[in-house]
C-alpha cells in the first residue's frame, strides 16, 4: 500500500508541472552539492548530509504546504477573478477603442508623410545611385619595406 | 442533467472569444502553480489548494459579473455609439480633406526636390564611386611571439 | 573488505557531483604544483611535500565533513524549501500577473508605434529607394603616377 501511494505520488508529481513554469527551481541534492575530485568526505558523513538535507527539505515544505497554501491559493483565486475580469470588461474595449483611433491616425500621419517626408528622402536617396564596386580576387602580397 | 448543462456551459464557452481577445489571459491551476522536481507538497494539501483556488476564482468572478457586468457593458454600449458616430460622421471627411490637401502638396515638394535636393545628392552619391574590395582565401596563420 | 569499501568509495566519488558544479576546484596536487624544466627538487623533499600536502588535506576535510556538513546540510533543507514555497507559491502567481498585464501593454504600445512611428519609418525608408551597385570583376591596376 505504501508502494502503491508512493506511485500515485510519483505519478501526480510528474504532472504537477506541465507548463514547466518552475524548472528553474533545481533543489535536488545534485543541484547544490557536488563534490569534485581531490576531495571526498567520508561515506558516513555524505550520507548523513544527504538525508539531513532530504528530510528537512521535505519536512519544511511540507509543514509550509499545509499550513500556508490552501489560504495562500484561496487569495490566488480571488486575485485572478478580479484581474480576469479587469482584463474582459476594462482592458479588452479600452485597447478596442485605441485600435480605432489609432486606425484614423495612422491614416493622418500616412497622408502627411506621404506629401512630406517621402518626396524628401526619396531625392536624399539619390546619393545612392552611382555606388560602383570593384571586386578582386587576387590581391598581391604586402611587401615588407624595411628588409628589401 | 448536470452533465448536459455543463456541456452545455462548456459549448457556449468555447464560442466566447473567437477572435482570442484575451487569449494572453491564462488563469488556470497549471499556468500559476507548479511544483518542480525535487518539493512535493501532500496530495491532502495539493488538492485543498487547487479546490481553494478554483472556487474562489469561479465564485468571486461570477459575483463581479453579475453585480458588475451589466452596467458596465450598459456603458461600453453607450460609449461604442458616440465613437462610431464620431468616426463615421466626422473624422472620416476630415481625413478625406486632408487626403485631398496632401495630394497638392506633395507635388509642390517634389518639383522642389527635384530642382534642388536631388542634384545635390547625386553629386556627393560619387563618393561611393571608388569602393574596391579585396577576397584572399589563404591567410597566412599568426605566429605565437612570445614562444620562440 | 577494504578493496570493497575502497572501490565503493571511488564509485561513490565518480557520481559525487554528475552536473559539475565545482569543476572549477582544482586542488589536486598537479594543479597547484608543477616543476618546469630547469628547476628540479630532490626526490625526497618532493615525495614528502606530496605526502603532507595529501594528508593535511585530506584530514582537515573529513574533520570539517564530519563535524559541520551534516548542520550545515539541515539547514541548507530549510533554506531550499522556503525558498521553494516562495517561488512556488508567490513569485510565479506575480509573474504571471505581470505577463497578464504586460500582455496588454504590449498591444497599447503595439497600436500607438503602428499608427505613428511606424508610417514616418516607413516614409524615411524611401531614402533607400533608388540604390543602384554596379558590379566589376576586372579592375585594372592603378598606375604609379610617379614612375611612368
Amino acid at each position: 500500500m505504501t508502494a502503491k501511494s508512493e506511485s500515485g505520488v510519483r505519478e501526480a508529481l510528474e504532472d504537477r508541472d506541465p507548463n514547466n513554469l518552475n524548472q528553474h527551481l533545481q533543489i535536488v541534492w545534485d543541484d547544490i552539492i557536488g563534490e569534485p575530485e581531490g576531495v571526498r568526505s567520508p561515506e558516513c558523513a555524505w550520507q548523513l548530509s544527504h538525508v539531513c538535507f532530504r528530510q528537512a527539505r521535505n519536512c519544511c515544505y511540507t509543514l509550509l504546504a499545509v499550513l500556508i497554501a490552501p489560504p495562500c491559493a484561496l487569495l490566488l483565486g480571488c486575485g485572478c477573478a478580479c484581474l480576469a475580469f479587469e482584463q474582459i470588461w476594462c482592458t479588452a474595449p479600452c485597447l478596442r477603442s485605441l485600435k480605432i483611433y489609432c486606425a484614423s491616425l495612422r491614416t493622418m500621419v500616412q497622408a502627411c508623410m506621404a506629401a512630406t517626408v517621402q518626396p524628401a528622402a526619396e531625392a536624399v536617396g539619390h546619393v545612392c545611385g552611382h555606388v560602383r564596386v570593384n571586386f578582386r580576387r587576387d590581391a598581391a602580397e604586402d611587401r615588407d619595406l624595411l628588409i628589401v
